[in-house]
Parts: structure tokens; C-alpha cells; sequence
């Protein structure tokens, strides 16, 4: 951890210094912090205006995995579920939030549809600025913003690397503002730079503060004694209960409805920080943590039988709120926050007495400083187990071979286009297909292709259409058609 | 599964049949059906209005596990993510819908926050009648009606079992309507009786829809011949891939913003059905299959990094939606879709070229019917696989010792204000307070009781306050003051 402070590049793999730990604690002070805090307090205040004249209401934040999850935990632990039904009032100028995170048309019809594209900023963060999901939801943005008369250069900023693609675009374009993003912070370590600042921001969110509790956390996590370093008490756990080999899955479980996103930002950011194939030597193997969960005491009601009852193949995290944000009297003395207590209470003894693992972490509130002291804490947690295993946290090689698979996909796709339209009339199984077009050894592929292909046939500008029945005896069979 | 829907008692330590696969096919047809129909088209159509005279225009669901997830699920699914952001017009006069599924008052702040009283209808969902969570949901809502100046009698209904406490209060308070629940359909499998049905007509999704794909799959899932049976592959696939121990996690990627619920659904079915200490023998098992996921594209970009490169210790599921929601042109003849198809295949195919289990479907849309076939596709394959493991899926035997230790929890509280009132002045740590109030053996309860009566002291009605500060040497110090 002091290697990673000092500087020392601690991601061999890509060359690159570890800056999220440091960068943090003067991230406040600098040029780019101002730059944020302005453009959201002239988007707040109405002195920034869109390009119709009226007061931005929504943000579209276009982003996805270690660009999204982060903004998403924030927005949801702080301004709480329905953030977006509140009045302009209630919200104090500050705008509505919706998430762009994938590349399904169906997500994106949904936050368009209730979106005023008029007075809606659209965010689009993309560390490499090339993120394909990212650009396919700016693309559509641009489609419909110009569907709408609109100009969408004035409803867009960026955060990405200096000279990317996106940064490139956005400065030609003239958009209202471009932010940079360095490159020695990796997507899932993000959240406490420019990436969660903006976002937050823009939804009121006191940033700073949640800056300052990730930072007390640093600070807690560079005692070098074992049991005083939260951080490194969290790594030695899970390297006791998982054989240092991630034999167990990691079960979290925050006592908090405004903490559901908990357990799916630390399953990026521990499981891809540690999911991998080699060590730091070469040798194969095969680490990683599997994390999952939702929220107590909700949970109990779904998996907490299997957990007493069933495989002890897991350690459980529970992490409780202590004040209650409501007095709400039950019965005489006893109030409906002591039944969430009592119940995490119940459950952590029981598991115990069957000899499960159990860790046990009290915050007083969900609120900046305390979100931000979490995320610091799992992120050095992170880090330690790492060096214990002996792996590089920082890289996420597995991507690669993945990505690569898809962009083939796409590429025959393409080519069937062009090769479907000399087929017309003809009409078989996909074997059938892949014979004549000589794909035998695509068939799996060209099997999606032709059932994307009839799935579609309506949205799609070609010569040629592909239609599909079940036959019993043959299973799906495709006929081309004019 | 002959059994089961012949009628024989297979949940025997409950001496209960197991109904839900066979109820469904004649529920539509029963008074019961159209009694939900009748009460939710007079809500929506404003024929039966709040008791301030006005239509309603929201529902509080009230209800936990069981009794919350599948129609969370089928909300999301079908209406999407910003249902409630909807004009009344669009909505077609159906309800917002809001969800009370836990104890915590931060989630139940939020959603009276946001819900006017005076226009919303409580639906208070719980088998037992008994569920303490609900009940607390239920307790604050009558205090903040009766707050209101609002009868609340003319705003609550009920879905429980015949002379439940839940039953008999209702009606003793002339609730709008009570609608009865069997006894033999557990809170697990419960989404296609009337738990999933009252929910669903508020919120205008077409339940008899949704009921007609569910019996469609059951129709499948009859036929004895293992490859021609879904749920028998499934089940199958599963035994194969865990060595009939679940050594292999489920992991669930639906690549649909829609399903991002599935994961979370299936968590409860899958492990609260299979986690089991004792074979139907009695045989000490300590069966089991974990289950989480969110939704792909997106997960690719969270922890995709593992499943492709680390630990072997999985089988996925990829959940295809065929048809775009959208046109949205990327490139020439490719849409945004296409690489939502693209990133599945390729991960699919990298997966598989690393030797990990894959398990894939495709369905054409996200609708009533096909959510309808995926439920009991599931309820079915989870039913199949405990017989290949030789257990009971249909109770919930380890969820009772863990409710009893939180019973203890809250006793302990009640008796501990009475005796803290006694320790004005007393100062001391956990331990010291423990040998004082002579609880050495209940030291870990007392910890937890104190900091939630510390952090909450404005809240209490007590004759005394605790407070706490830190002591570097000493950890916590509570104190009792007047």
C-alpha cells in the first residue's frame, strides 16, 4: 500500500500508476474539482441554460460498469429511491437522475420516454471514450435530439482521457464541457473522482463530504498494524474463511434499503480486481471472491435458509445503520427500526452457532461521510488481499478475449447481410444454413444471427427479409425472403 | 410432479399439499379471480374511491419475501423502471406502485414521502397474517393515517389466510376488501396465485396473460421424457454442473434491462427451496445452490472479468430478449440491439471456449406471457432438481431458529430498559455493563442494544438516555443519564 502511495507503478501489466487512493485527497482542491462544482451550480441555478432557453431538469448519465455502478450507489444511499418524483422544490434545482448503462433499446426507450429531451443533459462518461455501450447510447442520444429539432451540443459535456475519441468529438462539437479523467484511475476505482463527482453534483449530492470520509478512511487504513487497520482486518478475513483461494462467496448485507447497491458495486469491484487467471509471477491460478446480496432484513425472507440450513460455503457481511430515520412505535418501547436491529441481531447468532463466518461492520447513518468511508475501506480491503494472493488488482485482462468475441460477432452479422441477400427464397435449418453459406464451423453464431435477424425483420433496411417457423420435427427453420 | 398435482401431501413436515402448479390453471376461471378484476378496475376507473372522495393514485404493497419479489419482478418487466413517472393518461388511470418490504424506517420514510395519503391504498400482503415486518408497515401506516386526520379502514386491503390475524383484523375494521390465500401455496411459489394477481390489475398488467404462460410452460414441463422437458433439462444441467451438491454457483444474466429482478427473484426460490440441512431421510445433506446476477450487457463490465478468468466455480445462465424495443442505427445494418446479441455471443463463446458450463435461452420479448413461462419454468426445474437431490423444497425449517434468536433480541431489549432506568450514572464499557446488569452470557446482544439505544436517544420515550463516546484505550464507553 505505501508502494502504491509513493507512486510506483503497481499495474505492470499496463504500465500504470494506482492514483485512486492519493488522488482523492487532493482531488478538493484542485482546478477540476471547481470546474464540477460550477458547471452543476449554473445548471442548478439556471444561468446555464439549455439550448431552448429553459432550466436543465434531468441528467441522462451515459455510462456503464465502473462509470455507472458508483453514481448509482451514491444516488440511491443519499437521495433515496425517488429522487426523480420529487418536486423541483423538494429537489433544490438540482436535476432528475437517469442511468444509460447497457446497450438495450429497451432501457433506453423507457429513460427517453420520460425524459424532456428539452431541458435534459445527457453526461457521457467514458474513461478510454471508446466503450461501445457508452457510444451506441450517444448515438441515440444524437438521434433524437436532432428527431426533436434539438442541438445537442448544447445538452452535452463528457468525461473521458484527454485526446480520446469522445474528448476529440465533444471539443469538435463544441459541447458545453469536457472534463478530463486520468488515466491512472481504473474504471471500478472511480467513484471518488471526477466520474462520481459530476453526477452527484448535479443531484445536490454534498461530494466533498463524501470525499472526506473516503480520505478518513485512507487515513484509518495506513496503520501498519494488522488489527488496527480496518482494511487490512477485512482482507485477513476473507483470506481466513476463503483458504486464501476465495472458497467462500462473500455475502453482503447492508440492514438498509437506501444500501440495496452495495453488494452489486463491490461485485465489480472486487470481483473484477480479483477474478484472475494469473499471479503476479505467471503461474495459472485461477483466483477470485464471488460476491452477492441485497439487503436485511429483506434477504431473510429470501436466501437466509439456505445460508443456516444449507452449504456453509459462504461468509456473510452485515452492515447496520444504527439511527433510525423515523420514530415509528410498534409496541410499547419498542420501535420498528429495533425490530431491523433485533432481526440482523437474530440472524447473526444463529449463524454463528452453526459455525458460519460472520462479519459485522455498525455505521450511525447512510450519508456522505459514511459512504465514502465504506467504498475506501473495500477499496484498500481490495487491494491488501491482492498482495496476499499475489495477483494484480488493477488490470482486468478477461475483458479482452470477450470483447474480442463480440466484435467478431458483429463482423459476421455484417457479412450475412450482404451474403443473406443472395439467398432469397431459400429456406432450412440453421445446419441447413450454415452449409450453404459455408459456416459449419460458425453455426453456434450464425444460429443467434438468424433468430436476431426474424426477431427483427421490421426494424431493420434491407432487400431481403428473414422469417422463422417451429417445426417439430426440425426445430426452427429460417426462410429468406423479398 | 405427478404427485404434486395429483394432491399428495409433498411437503410432509407440514402435512401440506403444494398447489401452485395446478391452482393456476383454474384460477382464472374462480370468483376469487374476479373479485381482484372487479376491485381493481373500480380503483381505476375511480367507481370506488379513497374516503377523502377522491380516485386513488397510488398503492403501498406491503408485503416482504414471498409476498414483495414477484410483483416487484412482474412490475419492472412489464411496466419498466419509471412507471411511476407516468401521467395518470399514460398509466390509463392504473396506480403508481410503491413497495414496504422490510423493517427499516429509511425505506418506509422514503415511500410515505412520497405517496400522497390521501389518494393511496395500502395493500397489505402477508400468508400467516403474522409477518412482523408487514405488520410494523402496517402499524405506521394506521398512525400516519389516523396523523392525516384519514380513515384509514377505507384505504387498506388485505391478502392473507382464512382467520389469519391479519384476517380478523381487517374485517373487524371493514377493510375495502380481504381476499383470501391458500394455505397450500408457499410465499416462494406464490407470484401466479392472487399475491402476484391484486398487485399486477393495479398497475394494468394482464394477469390472465401472464397465468396463460405459466400454464403453457406447465403444459411443456409435463412430458415425461427428460430432453423433451424444459424443466427436467434444467434441473438436469444443474445436478451436472454442481455434482448434484451445487458445488457450482447459478449465476443470472438476463440480457434485459427489464429482468434485471430475475436474479434476485430466483435467489429466493432457488436457495430457499434447496437450501436444506436434512435429506427427506432426515440424512444430514447440507444441500444448496447459489444464485445471483444482474443483467448483461452491463455485468460484462463488472464481473465478467472473473467468471472468464478465475475461479471455475459457476454455471451462467444467459437470458436472450430477441426483439429490439427500438430502431436505433449504430452503424450501416447495425443497430443498437445487435450488440446486445453481439456482447452475449461473444461472452458465450469465450466462456465456453474456457471449458465454464453455459446455459442459454432466448425468448422473444419481455411480456406477460413469456415472464409467465420463465416463472414456472423455474418453479418447475427447482421442484425436479429436489427430487434428484432427494429433499423437501416446499418448507423453511432453518428460517425458525433464526426468528426465535431475534424474538430473544427484542425481549432482551424490553427488559433492558426497564433495568438501564435503575443504572443512572453508571458508566462503563459493553463488558462492564454486562457484569453489572449480570448478561456476561448475553455480552454481544447487549453490545448491539446499546449502540442502537445510544444512536437513537431522541427517539425514545424512555426515563433515561445513553450516550456513548469513543476511548482509544477502552473502545465504546456507554453512559446512562437522566
Amino acid at each position: 500500500m505505501q508502494k502504491i502511495e509513493r507512486g510506483e507503478i503497481k499495474n505492470p501489466d499496463e504500465n500504470r500508476k494506482v492514483t485512486h487512493f492519493t488522488d482523492r485527497s487532493v482531488y478538493t482542491g484542485s482546478e477540476e474539482f471547481q470546474q464540477v462544482e460550477s458547471f452543476a451550480e449554473a445548471i442548478r441555478s439556471g444561468t446555464l441554460k439549455s439550448s431552448t432557453g429553459k432550466k436543465f431538469e434531468a441528467a441522462l448519465i451515459n455510462g456503464i460498469g465502473g462509470s455507472a455502478l458508483g453514481p448509482q450507489l451514491l444516488q440511491m444511499a443519499i437521495n433515496g429511491p425517488y429522487w426523480n418524483e420529487l418536486s423541483d422544490v423538494k429537489r433544490r434545482g438540482y436535476l432528475k437522475i437517469y442511468f444509460l448503462d447497457n446497450t438495450d433499446t429497451a432501457g433506453a426507450n423507457d429513460a427517453l420516454q420520460v425524459c424532456n429531451l428539452e431541458t435534459t443533459l445527457v453526461v457521457n462518461i467514458s474513461k478510454s471514450g471508446g466503450t461501445q455501450e457508452t457510444k451506441n447510447n450517444m448515438i441515440l442520444c444524437m438521434h433524437e435530439y436532432e428527431k426533436a429539432g434539438l442541438d445537442f451540443s448544447k445538452h452535452a459535456c463528457a468525461i473521458t482521457m484527454k485526446n480520446s475519441e469522445l474528448d476529440k468529438l465533444a471539443r469538435q462539437n463544441n459541447w458545453l464541457q469536457v472534463f478530463e479523467m486520468a488515466d491512472s484511475i481504473g474504471g471500478r476505482t472511480s467513484e471518488t473522482s471526477i466520474v462520481g463527482h459530476l453526477p452527484a453534483a448535479l443531484a445536490g449530492i454534498d461530494f466533498k463530504t463524501f470525499l472526506q470520509g473516503a480520505c478518513h478512511m485512507d487515513k484509518l487504513t495506513r496503520n501498519p498494524q494488522l488489527v488496527h487497520n480496518p482494511s487490512y482486518m477485512l482482507a485477513a478475513m476473507w483470506y481466513i474463511a476463503g483458504n486464501g483461494k476465495g472458497d467462500k462467496n462473500m455475502v453482503i448485507v447492508p440492514y438498509s434499503d437506501r444500501l440495496i447497491l452495495m453488494s452489486r458495486y463491490l461485485q465489480q469491484l472486487v470481483m473484477e480486481s480479483l477474478g484472475k487467471e494469473l499471479d503476479l509471477d505467471g503461474k495459472t491460478v485461477h483466483q477470485g471472491l464471488n460476491v452477492f446480496g441485497n439487503k436485511g432484513g429483506t434477504d431473510a425472507h429470501a436466501f437466509i435458509q439456505q445460508l443456516n440450513d444449507g452449504r456453509n460455503d459462504f461468509f456473510i457481511t452485515f452492515i447496520e445503520i444504527l439511527q433510525d430515520s423515523k420514530k415509528v412505535d410498534i409496541s410499547k418501547g419498542i420501535g420498528m427500526g429495533d425490530y431491523l436491529h433485533g432481526f440482523m441481531t437474530g440472524l447473526s447468532n444463529a449463524l454463528r452457532n452453526k459455525g458460519r463466518n460472520v462479519i459485522e461492520m455498525r455505521l450511525d447513518a447512510v450519508n456522505e461521510f459514511n459512504v465514502g468511508m465504506l467504498i475506501a475501506l473495500y477499496e484498500r480491503a481490495v487491494a491488501a488481499y491482492a498482495e496476499l494472493i499475489h495477483i494484480n488488482a488493477f488490470h482486468q485482462p478477461g475483458v479482452q478475449a470477450y470483447k474480442l468475441a463480440s466484435k467478431g460477432v458483429i463482423q459476421l452479422l455484417s457479412n450475412l447481410e450482404v451474403q443473406l441477400a443472395n439467398c432469397i427464397g431459400f429456406s432450412g435449418t440453421v445446419p441447413e444454413f450454415a452449409a450453404k453459406l459455408n459456416l459449419t464451423e460458425q453455426e453456434y453464431e450464425l444460429d443467434g444471427i438468424l433468430a436476431k435477424l426474424a426477431a427483427n425483420a421490421d426494424k431493420r433496411d434491407l432487400d431481403f427479409k428473414v422469417s422463422r417457423s417451429w417445426n417439430a420435427d426440425k426445430g426452427w427453420v429460417y426462410t429468406i425472403s423479398k
